[in-house]
């Protein structure tokens, strides 16, 4: 599947990918789909997940590391792309 | 918008659609997108917060008096429609 945005994929995305899809469609059962979700919740979602004030231990763990900036490029990215009807299980 | 799924409006749709809208495409800052989602995931997530493992109040005041038959029902709704660009802010 190509990536519907034109800009550069954010170098933090391979984690992300192993569950959420290079594309937002996920590819891991219990793993949301992030394609066309709302730039403002991906951004709220990345830093609760981060800080801890959402606890899911996995997604504390992948983006633990990560700066705002980094966070701010993920969610841009997610929200870019489209969703599709094939991502459904 | 015309609901994409011939299923009939699950009973308890109204507080949800407030902000999720009646389709999923959210209308409401903050809120995310639910068209299209994955249905394991929106289950889950329903569940989390009916019972507070995923604590955000005003979805625990929403979804607390809701059966599992009544999130089940929320959650094929949402997964069932179509996101569409137009839903992006």
């Amino acid at each position: 599947q190509t990536p519907t945005s034109a800009a550069a994929k954010p170098s933090r995305l391979g984690l992300c990918a192993a569950c959420h899809g290079d594309t937002g469609m996920a590819v891991m059962p219990g793993a949301p789909n992030l394609a066309g979700q709302r730039l403002d919740y991906l951004r709220q979602a990345l830093k609760d997940y981060r800080d801890g004030r959402r606890d899911v231990p996995v997604m504390r763990a992948a983006l633990g590391p990560l700066s705002d900036a980094e966070l701010d490029a993920l969610a841009r990215w997610y929200s870019a792309q489209t969703l599709t009807p094939a991502g459904q299980p």
